[in-house]
């Protein structure tokens, strides 16, 4: 049975979903091409991820694998992911449009409860040389990585294993109250994780 | 001019389309009925906000208050956030169709990076009593809570000034490595926030 397959396609697909619409908020947000761009890689991504899933659940189906209805659900889960990172593709657009948004719509997207900072990793930041893995940036901050922007290459999808550097360019998300303490270690303000 | 009404007016779009998001997944994970319908009731405001929002965009242009791009970048961003709202409900559809997911599937989706969680406040946790904006727990824990079922009711959008309970189950989302920390709280296990 394939089943852990058709299981990690889904978390697969929904991550990307939803890392797709943070960077496509984010390249609206700080003017960012780059990160627009990245969004429509994601996007071919998913629509093959998505386009795999659901012959796997047919297959399941088929083979009595799966019920019908637990293959359906699949099926809508997957789409439902792909219509995310379609809107996502979209929210891109309009930074790859070359249409400057109004600086009060900017600000107010930035007003989420939910935030997107981008910030540069300076040389005196406790930040510089760790491993993700090892400091727990997120449940000390609140903020997690969603990107990193390195020299002139790009670095997404970080995980335990990414290590920070100095100079880096580091786009987190998180909450609100946390990015003071995050934006104060990466700029080497704060010393203590 | 009515610039600041369309800014909220997105803001708030973008806000309950990824809150939809969250609670639908919610429900899925934890077969909960009555997440799902406060995601329907949730797509309803959604479409009227954007509607909403749309009128507005084009009456700012009309009156020259904004360029015909900064118009159409604010209808997108809208008709965005309405996409993500729709594919919300699509995924709190799965639910309320009755549909028992494979259990690996449910697996599956609770091994995201950004994960949700489900926990009852107990008589011992130090959370009961206090207010949200006094304490920071989504930069202490990296989790914050996305709803909170008291006896009865549902709390949908918890702000700084909620007051957690004892009893109270709280619905929260956030990075994987904050959630043993964040249920230790609420299960009176840790003190220290």
């Amino acid at each position: 049975m394939s089943e852990k397959e058709a299981e990690e396609l889904l978390l697969e697909l929904k991550e990307k979903a939803e890392l797709m619409v943070d960077l496509a908020y984010s390249s609206v947000i700080y003017d960012n091409k780059d990160l627009a761009k990245e969004v429509y890689e994601l996007e071919n991504l998913v629509d093959l991820l998505n386009e795999e899933l659901q012959k796997l659940a047919i297959k399941d189906a088929k083979a009595g694998e799966l019920e019908v209805n637990e293959a359906l659900a699949i099926i809508q889960l997957g789409s439902c992911s792909e219509a995310i990172a379609d809107a996502a593709r979209d929210i891109a657009d309009v930074e790859l449009r070359d249409v400057e948004l109004h600086p009060i719509i900017k600000e107010s997207i930035m007003e989420s409860d939910e935030i997107l900072v981008k910030v540069k990793v300076s040389e005196e930041s406790v930040l510089d040389g760790k491993k993700l893995g090892d400091i727990q940036l997120a449940s000390h901050t609140g903020m997690w990585i969603i990107a990193i922007k390195r020299g002139k290459k790009w670095i997404y999808g970080v995980d335990k294993n990414t290590i920070i550097k100095a100079g880096d360019i580091l786009f987190a998300k998180g909450a609100r109250e946390g990015m003071e303490h995050f934006v104060a270690l990466a700029e080497g303000r704060e010393k203590e994780i």
